[in-house]
């Protein structure tokens, strides 16, 4: 976890620079693009979901990666965690507002990408 | 090589679905954020350059990587090469008009990760 040293970097900055190969914005960028980054994104702009029914919305994620993904997010500030004290665990996870600020671009992206894949394919 | 595959399955298609773990589109957002998908993508919009100008402007890189990168792009069709028979071989990149949508769409991403990124990091 070097979570500390990329907040006093990012802390010193402006604003990011993803073409600097140390800045901590390329990490956040890792997180939001990775394939299931980006389907955890997507699946909660829709509202707030169980970790049940998340690995059901994203077809083919283990436990594991979907666990880590969660804590990518959770950790980026995309994602807020709830947990409530019952038997068994309830555990809800949603997006922050900055959460849906980063999803509402990915998905331009996938939507773009869904759209033209057709053309795209023939042209290639 | 799996391209030929992908194209019949693309051809089928209406449109793409990230959701769907075998959809090409899933191939297509990897290419495209990729960290050095995304910097050769961005760069681009500037207008065409030779790998070496790339090579400079994409910091960290190796040539293997950039190479792959824009073999990549090419072969999604975002991306047009063009090599002049001279010595010193010139070897030109350019986005093609589907490239440049897809890089509009990734820098909008990058922009508000870079812009964001302080306040993210503090928040985390």
């Amino acid at each position: 976890m070097d979570a500390p040293v990329s907040n006093r970097l990012a802390d010193r900055m402006q604003r990011g620079d993803v073409f600097a190969p140390r800045c901590p914005s390329r990490d956040v960028l890792k997180h939001v693009t990775s394939t299931w980054g980006v389907l955890v994104l997507i699946a909660l702009r829709g509202g707030t979901l169980r970790f049940s029914e998340l690995r059901r919305k994203v077809a083919g994620v283990s436990e594991r990666m979907l666990a880590q993904t969660l804590q990518q997010l959770e950790g980026d500030g995309l994602l807020l965690r709830r947990s409530y004290p019952v038997v068994p665990p309830h555990v809800e996870y949603s997006l922050t507002d900055f959460g849906h600020e980063a999803a509402e671009r990915v998905e331009a992206l996938t939507d773009w990408i869904e759209e033209r894949l057709p053309e795209l394919a023939r042209r290639a």
